[in-house]
């Protein structure tokens, strides 16, 4: 990184848009000399971090994410608020361009003065993307960002990444039951703290209210996950710049009371314990893939587990032995 | 262990209820030279393995999962079938006794010959209990057990290890809507292969009929674990040995189906993964654990994290440096 960590505290201060940018890349990293510049620029900005509101935003494809999420910034925006919106992908190898790739799909929010989008890593690590948006964000609140939005394609295990990231989660649903939600990724209804019915026009108004009728009564069959709070389902257009005030509201509404029942601090106590025990992983997954045989070895005594040869466990600490007995 | 590996070797391939509880206990051990002995167990009765069904079976407190479990068994057995009884609670240090606890509770079945019941593990080490129950399952089927029943209680994330380690899982639902679900653990609903209501007589006929209605639309939202298989919610009663047939037929259905799509085979190859996984991280935890100082130095820097002295990443780095530079 041709920055010192220096200049990139100072860019992310004073708001540099470029210097947020190249902070960000250098986190991403996963070379060894970039970790450790990025162990010292986090640390650095610790102290300006965790003011802002973390909102998760899901939906399938077609819900309608992009022109929410620039139409909602905007409103933001126009609260007196700045806003960065991040993506969480991680899969983007395989789904190339389908989230924040092109950074014109929010054209308008591009534009605002307080608005900083950043599209998702575009590159793979030897089968995995490091998920690094939490430390992302921890960049832009030091930049002084009050809304972090971040935006999940809902693939693989992206909403579960997003949910133990964000202090409120939103799903965009499109309208329609039955066998078009098979594109609802699993569990996601037990994540969801708000939902947005868009994409909602005069003519087919009864179809949304009949859409949210059964949203309620699948939302029965689940547990809240704040007591005290009753997930609203909200119905509008965001492409027509309607009921996006109310999703604004409602997300400060939750907050509110996630802050007066100490919820809020809570769940981020534990979510840095889980971001703890998720690097802890990662940097012994790092270790053990610095060191080719080693990875090899990894790779061999997983394929015998699946294949029989010998029972997991077995398998699990012959490759245990050989990591730690190396230096 | 006074038992050589031999010894239980023998004792579980000719069926000695004493010496595969003994073996049992032995692969529950977090003790060094236990897990060795429990290694070389494991390996040598590998090829003896794999053959059984497992069934998962969850469900409220007061579903009446004994009662079930014990009537369902033995209708298993009178099928031909021998079956174990087996129950994962990860935090039995709390529920001490809810679960299996005491075995009198399946005293029709535990009289059977070919019935075999295993209550939980009882110890804590360290705040988390091994589970250890898909081993235990291992060596369940080398005694020839063709049904592995898996109890849990709902707590935690038992139904989520009980999903990784079985082929099918049963949900025991009594009637009732609404509030009375908050008991339902988040993402239950979406792991269920076959329901059953319970406690159905001609009295609560119709209650019991609005539930399965309830549970329906419920499942509409949801997407199927099994293409081409549409989750059945049957009515019945575990005490008066009303619908357990169903219950049994459905399930050699659901496994049929699983094996005539390659299903079967493919998930199986894929919790051989998971478990290789879970084992890494066990093994690497106990190495954690073994030294004092280091076990101490990672709740330090967890502590670090949450209080947010510094942020997560660093402090993993810095732990995971003072690991790998022990020996």
């Amino acid at each position: 990184m041709k920055f010192s960590t220096e200049e990139l505290i100072k860019g992310i201060q004073s708001g540099d848009k470029r210097l947020i940018a190249k902070a960000i890349t250098l986190v991403e990293s996963k070379k060894d000399e970039h970790r450790n510049q990025a162990e010292d620029l986090l640390k650095e900005i610790m102290p300006f971090t965790g003011k802002s509101i973390r909102v998760g935003i899901t939906g399938v494809p077609g819900a309608g994410k992009s022109t929410f999420i620039e139409n909602f910034g905007r409103i933001a925006i126009s609260n007196g608020k700045k806003v960065a919106v991040l993506a969480i992908d991680p899969s983007s190898a395989i789904n190339k361009g389908s989230i924040l790739g092109d950074k014109t799909r929010m054209e308008e929010l591009a534009k605002e003065e307080n608005a900083f989008i950043r599209p998702s890593p575009s590159s793979g690590f030897l089968g995995g993307v490091a998920n690094t948006t939490f430390e992302t964000m921890m960049i832009c609140e030091a930049a002084g960002y009050d809304y972090i939005l971040i935006e999940t394609v809902g693939v693989g295990q992206s909403e579960v990444l997003v949910n133990d990231i964000t202090d409120v989660f939103l799903f965009l649903k499109i309208i329609g039951g039955g066998d078009e939600l098979q594109g609802i990724k699993r569990g996601i209804m037990e994540m969801v703290d708000v939902i947005f019915i868009n994409k909602v026009e005069e003519s087919n108004l009864q179809k949304a209210k009949n859409t949210r009728l059964e949203l309620k009564r699948a939302l029965d069959f689940i547990p809240s996950k704040e007591k005290d709070w009753k997930v609203p389902i909200l119905l509008g257009s965001a492409l027509n710049n309607e009921g996006l005030y109310e999703v604004f509201e409602k997300i400060s509404e939750f907050i509110d009371l996630k802050k007066k029942t100490g919820r809020f601090e809570t769940v981020r106590i534990q979510q840095s314990e889980k971001r703890f025990e998720y690097w802890v992983q990662e940097y012994i997954l790092t270790m053990m893939k610095k060191d080719q045989s080693l990875e090899a070895a990894y790779a061999e005594h997983k394929k015998n587990a699946s294949a029989r040869i010998s029972n997991p466990s077995t398998e699990a600490k012959l490759f245990v032995d050989k990591f730690l007995s190396k230096d």
